[in-house]
């Protein structure tokens, strides 16, 4: 889609500058941190243009992005982002978590809206290159990581609805916390019938922003019927789709006694989350044998396959609903105990400690790997 | 929606105060402007948040934002806008157009997306302020006019997908030039069955951002085909919704030999475009015979109601598709001469001059009314 970009410089490591902060902070104790509250003392920035392709990468002072009021991504949405974090074990290694992952998905996002695309490993060695630099503020207490923010964004300076000529992409950094400081809170869910998230033809399987603003009002609609998160529902058949902002897994009793891990297919609607291949990849290794999940017993069945409510009531009612979970960056897991639906209630055992063994399994196979426990290749070294 | 803030302060005319900018610019000859290339010398603002409401509105310098980084408009898309004209005629008298439709749908809008919303008249005093002090920039001559882009963003400084605890109103304008400066050009569309606008429990109803982005790829695939613009459809049953970033109107020959202007109808998935409702207003007033359109003849159904293209295709097949035409705020009415759909082209008749009668007709209507050659109470003073 950037064919006519192709001659143009791409990003490049090796022309980063860095202009230290003056004014360093003093990262906050871990204690005290709120998601995506607190950033880190320098930021990445690396403007693009038509005419000139990826300029040189910039770290520079955490400081605001002054912006023209006719820049497109203010008028026409012309953002995407990522989520990704950093960890920094006791002995002051930091690592991030399947980077690559990110960087295509990223890539896709900027074509599905003709923002300009970039050489992943070239954008991942200069966010190597900021970690370091901020590696303190990363909190080496369990669970807690240097959640990181790759943007995107339409710089054009005049209002059409066009590819912009102008970009900017730039990376934040912000400590934060473990998902569950005071032990596992399965979340209860409104499935909606009302609002979708995507629709085929739409933009569900990109992480644009204009996948997001949309959510917000039926998340407050959802919470003031005392329902943590919205469960996204798909054509008249209700297909499950999506999770708040989590992919879904749903864990089945099948008639002959076997388990059923279910995830919706991605089909362009669903997002192609980094945590939802993890778990299939774990699941599935568990299943061939090829890589047993430590106290995993009995056979397990791995289903990427369309799955409606009428499906997950009728298992419900029959007793074989055993595990209902999200999954995404910020969480990993996010045990599920109740869906409403069409004005009743759907309960989903979620175990004595508020989160199901298939759930609690994968959560510490995931976190594992991600804190350099269990030895991966999905575990980056940033610095040693 | 905004309920819980009914105690906070609105906008505030009364307190706008304003900044003149020390370097006045010389507006552009009428013969260079690019739609949208082109601002003026002030914008007005209107900070927003959670804990003080609707803060003094400001006109000053037109000039960059300083947006933090973790804005959230940069990253959720939490963005929407409108687009309006003001008119100046030859003896100095600015008016704005239906100005009161764009500040109701502004706050459906903002109420769509958990935004703030806002007393409309007063925002529309403000606008008039700001047209005033630039009213020497609406190019006079006929056929120009001075686009206006109210914009909402929500401006909280943390990456929380959330209702914003602070958001920005801001108002920029734009000289602008005719839509047809060379006579009348008919553009192509091609149906797209690969993508969607919109889909029923969406935004499509909504002037939000994020409907706009994820339309620039299609625009670029339909142009590579050879088409100007993409011909959004809805459902298996291939409805016809909007024509590019603007609604569709179809005239159909019956078969009793009457003719029926056709519309889609709203529920929720398109637009409710300024244009659509006037070119309906004028059409049912025509039809009622309360006002008969000059030159219109012969009896006229007006018809909002689901189309498909099997319709639209039967139609043309049988020599009863007489006309296709898009209306907007930019181009007013602008006809369509041919429908790519399948991988075949249906021809559309748009007349010798590149427009149709009907589709003349309206825009002759309706510039009547932007113009002040025709007294209507869509035409709103701003200026004497």
């Amino acid at each position: 889609m950037t064919g006519e970009l192709s001659a143009m410089p791409d990003i490049d490591p090796a022309s980063l500058f860095v202009t230290r902060t003056a004014k360093p902070k003093v990262p906050p104790p871990a204690k005290a941190l709120v998601f995506g509250h607190t950033f880190t003392d320098h930021m990445l920035a690396i403007p693009w243009s038509q005419s000139t392709g990826w300029q040189a990468p910039q770290i520079r002072p955490y400081g605001p992005l002054h912006l023209e009021p006719s820049s497109t991504v203010l008028h026409y949405a012309q953002t995407l982002f990522e989520g990704m974090k950093a960890y920094r074990d006791k002995t002051g290694k930091v690592t991030l978590f399947r980077p690559d992952m990110n960087m295509k998905r990223m890539n896709k996002s900027a074509a599905r809206i003709a923002l300009p695309t970039f050489d992943g490993d070239a954008l991942l060695d200069c966010i190597k290159t900021l970690i370091r630099l901020d590696a303190h503020w990363i909190p080496q207490e369990v669970g807690h990581s240097l959640y990181i923010r790759p943007t995107l964004i339409g710089t054009q300076k005049a209002i059409g609805v066009n590819p912009p000529n102008e970009a900017l992409l730039f990376v934040i950094c912000s400590p934060v916390g473990p998902y569950y400081p005071t032990g596992f809170k399965p979340v209860s869910l409104m499935a909606t019938t009302e609002y979708v998230r995507a629709a085929p033809g739409g933009t569900g399987g990109y992480k644009l922003g204009a996948n997001y603003a949309p959510g917000v009002v039926p998340q407050k609609e959802a919470a003031k019927l005392g329902y943590s998160q919205n469960l996204w529902l798909q054509g008249p058949e209700h297909y499950l789709t999506e999770v708040g902002t989590m992919n879904l897994f749903v864990v089945l009793r099948k008639n002959d006694g076997g388990v059923e891990l279910v995830t919706p297919p991605l089909d362009d609607v669903i997002l192609p989350g980094v945590t939802r291949d993890s778990v299939l990849a774990l699941a599935r290794d568990h299943a061939s044998g090829k890589q047993p999940i430590a106290g995993m017993t009995g056979k397990l069945e791995v289903s990427e396959r369309p799955i409606t409510m009428k499906e997950v009531k009728e298992k419900a009612e029959a007793g074989n609903l055993l595990e209902v979970f999200g999954t995404g960056t910020a969480a990993i897991i996010c045990p599920v105990n109740r869906i409403g639906y069409m004005g009743k209630d759907i309960n989903v055992p979620a175990g004595q400690s508020g989160i199901g063994d298939l759930a609690k399994a994968f959560l510490q196979e995931i976190q594992g790997r991600q804190m350099g426990t269990i030895p991966s290749e999905w575990s980056v070294i940033v610095s040693e």
